[in-house]
């Protein structure tokens, strides 16, 4: 058999989780709350299966979700996507991204992803023949060089994926950035796939710059999303993507063979859910307490850290403690010292030796003071 | 934008149910039943939500759903899978034959397809750069020609799809096929891809012929399985692959950046539900009794058939009543006669012209008595 895939190891978020559990330790690994989602939102997902929602969804998403999210989008970044054929409902943002890479992505295309970056879009671009053209963020502040972005744009770019609120940095793109992006991209038919699956986690009362409020930006866009993330149920498997009707055409063909439709009954929650915009309004609030507490708790710690602008991520630097790697710090530290987080250098395949690990904040305060304990302990 | 798959259409199973619901039809195009499943499933699925099951559920599915699968398949199919390494939770049977054809099939590789065939199989290769080789299934009974198979095999054949018990025509391999298929395999290095996700449903007392009966195939071959299909809920998206772990390794990979992981309530639910084996023994006898009813009812109408062997599927020929076009006349069926039902050319590239609708009898039977009263008036 040869392998489409050759270097593809399971993933870091599958071993991290299972030695977390091995060694009993506190899971700041994988990006999910340990904490539940809202009662009133379970109840609506219990009330969809008992009343029958049980059979195929439509390969699209159902209608009332798509009409709901239509709403949100036009609310909060005045662009009005039509529900009909411009927003599908995929299997996680995950889906959305894999969908949306497979459908436009042909052999030798390049695509322009910056590091670090989400560990599923390099192999995605890869199995389909294309090539991603890595980009290293610069400084503490994981900052965009644009100059750099433009001087790697050829005749064979075909995508540029961001990423803002940016996993795992806890960096985001501001009007300036987008700006700059716009601009790099004139004249240009390069496609774009924003991964904003963090939207509503940003931080200091900073806007998020959302792809779709920009109309030149939006043209060519694909912006991807994810109710798990916003509403504390990443096993609920639910997110979707937005685009103009040309491209959601092509992402359409791609989900319909790849997936078909996913789960029914719990389209229908989030569908009542999202009616009351104060559900993730104060998500950002919600996640900046998490961050100040965990930030205070290791402030007299040996690790090194720019607070977190977005996300529920934040990045640690161990330089003071250790100069093993990061992998092999991590290792320890879930082993030893029963914390589990995950090493920046599996996102990042430019500078293998980055001496940072990332710590998920989406935890209940006394998990998080655990942790800190421990943290402040190395 | 270039499509890669220009001639993609919308699904017909879409615009059937969308026409069915428009002419307020009744509907029997798109598999599912218009009944709901067990309470205790959904009351299992219920306590899986509330017991907080509602974060990442590990990406190749939870262990006691892949224990309770390979239990079952070692007591039917007398083959042990081991679920570590051979057995993934998928979005439906739909994404175990995409994660599997993906993970396989390269540019200029063939794929022997049987015609009919599940509407997937082609646009899947063809993403892949794949090539279909058809093979047209012979007779009323939908025979599969092995000679015609070994003549088809070329040093770029890299899988066969197979598909027992049969989309859409009832039709299932019997151990005659499956040695006639192994020994067309022998000495060649084609994986096999089998789709059985109607393997309760099998009609007359017949055993169904599992790939994972037979080692030499098992050996080569991923078996696609469907809960949605056994358990009556076709919308919560959820079935299996099982497979060789050399052969699961890529398909995991796949897997893995296509949907990361599926919804995870729903698996617990199954889990629990699967422990007792009578949930699907007596599917085959439940169906048959549909079958009896619908084909007793339609008896003195001017279609005919060859009774369903197996699936929740009855394909009905025409051409006593009119030379319309498949597709011409289930339009006809759905606006004027309101009863929708699929087109068989729609699955069936080789053969444009074939006088048959497919009609699914997994629907009460009253449903069953309205349609055959209308059916009977044509
Ligand atoms: C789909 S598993 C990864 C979850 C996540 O978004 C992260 O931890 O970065
Ligand atoms: C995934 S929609 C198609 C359902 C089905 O299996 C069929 O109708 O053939």
């Amino acid at each position: 058999i040869s392998s489409k895939l050759p270097s593809v190891t399971p993933s870091i978020f599958s071993i991290m989780s299972q030695l977390a559990k091995k060694h009993n330790a506190i899971d700041l690994s994988q990006g999910f709350p340990n904490f539940e989602s809202d009662t009133r939102l379970k109840e609506m997902a219990i009330k969809a299966i008992e009343n029958g929602f049980n059979q195929y969804a439509p390969m699209e998403g159902i209608l009332p979700l798509r009409m709901r999210i239509a709403e949100k989008i036009a609310a909060l970044y005045d662009k009005f996507y039509d529900f009909d054929t411009e927003i599908t409902v995929t299997n996680g943002a995950t889906e959305a991204i894999y969908s949306a890479i497979t459908a436009f992505v042909k052999k030798d295309d390049e695509v322009i992803v910056f590091k670090p970056a989400y560990d599923t879009y390099e192999p995605t671009i890869k199995l389909n023949g294309g090539k991603p053209v890595q980009i290293q963020l610069k400084g503490e502040d994981y900052r965009v060089d644009w100059s750099e972005v433009a001087s790697a744009i050829t005749s064979q770019t075909k995508m540029i994926i961001i990423n803002t609120p940016h996993n795992p940095s806890g960096t985001i793109l501001d009007k300036y950035d987008m700006q700059q992006l716009e601009k790099t991209l004139r004249c240009t038919k390069i496609i774009l796939l924003s991964d904003e699956v963090y939207e509503h986690i940003i931080f200091d009362d900073k806007p998020h710059e959302s792809v779709s409020s920009f109309p030149a930006l939006a043209e060519r866009a694909i912006v991807c999303a994810s109710f798990g993330k916003t509403f504390h149920n990443t096993g609920w498997k639910t997110g979707y993507c937005v685009a103009p009707k040309e491209l959601m055409q092509e992402i359409r063909k791609v989900h319909q063979y790849c997936v078909f439709c996913i789960n029914h009954p719990l389209q229908y929650a989030f569908t009542e859910y999202l009616k009351n915009p104060e559900h993730y309004r104060n998500l950002g609030n919600f996640y900046q307490q998490k961050r100040d507490l965990f930030l205070d708790l290791i402030q007299n710690s040996k690790f090194t850290f720019t607070p977190s602008k977005g996300t529920y991520f934040q990045l640690l630097g161990f330089e003071n403690i250790t100069d093993e790697r990061d992998t092999v710090f991590a290792e320890r530290l879930v082993k030893e010292f029963n914390i589990a987080s995950i090493p920046v250098s599996v996102f990042n395949i430019a500078e293998k030796d980055q001496k940072e690990l990332r710590f998920c904040f989406a935890k209940t305060d006394e998990t998080l003071e655990k942790a800190a304990k421990i943290l402040c302990s190395l």
